[in-house]
């Protein structure tokens, strides 16, 4: 842990590929052979579309703990913007230490700041009781259609 | 009905402003005072972020039918993508009749040639029927956090 105890939670950067940034992703879901090129393509692609906000928590130079958000333009509620939480994970080792909840905290002020109405993300039944503590309740029923290319 | 007796699925254009468009979201939510200016701004907008997909179907010069998607662009999965589909409505007196299922397809179809590996939506309890008839499958628990601005 950082001398301090306390581990603030920053925006994404380039150069998080080198500490670690998708092999947390990793604890989540399959992340595949990404490499610097296209990592970095990436996260200019994003920047450029604007209203993505990924989060990462740091310690001892390695990331441990990351949280994303796009936030949607809509038309409807007087173009308003809704935030939609994607690809939330701690690193096993830093688990049950307030991160997650951290992760959330910084994505509900980063929406609230863009001026969403609400934010909303989709889990298992295992981990709505971790969002419950986030104070999300919950609402619909997610469907999915997965595409062979 | 038009005189072929098909209507076909397009793209949201700036001129649906006049044709109903914001009249046939309000059969799903609360539009609000959404102005020709404010419309055509939020329109640009989405256009300039790229990834937004916005189909409408039209009759007799009316908007019938719409639903949006919005490409993610992950960093998982080899930096994939998802299509995220919002904002699915078919005015009431044109319900029943496949336009529903009709607007979905393009999006699967746009999600395709985005390279999506997945499409995902929330929706009620209700509506899930009607989605299965469109090949989606549930899966998780939407969650959420209304913010008070
Ligand atoms: C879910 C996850 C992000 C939670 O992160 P975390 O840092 O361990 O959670 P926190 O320490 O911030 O927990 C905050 C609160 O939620 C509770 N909580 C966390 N996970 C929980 C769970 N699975 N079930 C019940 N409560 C849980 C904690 O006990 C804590 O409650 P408290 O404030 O009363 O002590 C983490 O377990 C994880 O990465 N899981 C694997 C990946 C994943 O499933 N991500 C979510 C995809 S939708
Ligand atoms: C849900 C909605 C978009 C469906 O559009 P639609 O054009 O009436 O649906 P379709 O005619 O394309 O229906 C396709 C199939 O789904 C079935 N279906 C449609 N709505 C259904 C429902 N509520 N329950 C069960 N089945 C339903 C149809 O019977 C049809 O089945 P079939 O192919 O066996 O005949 C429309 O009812 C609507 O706008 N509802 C209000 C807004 C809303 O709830 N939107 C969804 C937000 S998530």
């Amino acid at each position: 842990m950082a001398a301090e105890g306390i581990l603030a939670v920053r925006q994404l950067q380039a150069s998080d590929f080198d500490k670690g940034f998708l092999e947390v992703l990793a604890h989540l879901t399959t992340v595949g052979d990404v490499s610097r090129e296209a990592f970095e393509e990436q996260l200019k692609r994003r920047d450029a579309a604007g209203g993505y906000h990924t989060v990462v928590i740091e310690d001892d130079g390695r990331i441990v703990a990351t949280a994303a958000m796009i936030v949607e333009l809509k038309f409807i509620h007087g173009c308003s913007k809704v935030g939609h939480i994607e690809d939330v994970v701690v690193d096993p080792a830093y688990r049950g230490k307030k991160l997650g909840i951290k992760l959330i905290e910084a994505l509900v002020e980063a929406a609230r700041g863009a001026g969403c109405y609400k934010i909303i993300l989709d889990c298992n039944e295992a981990n709505t009781a971790f969002y419950e503590k986030c104070g999300l309740t919950r609402k619909e029923v997610q469907m999915v259609k997965y595409l062979d290319r």
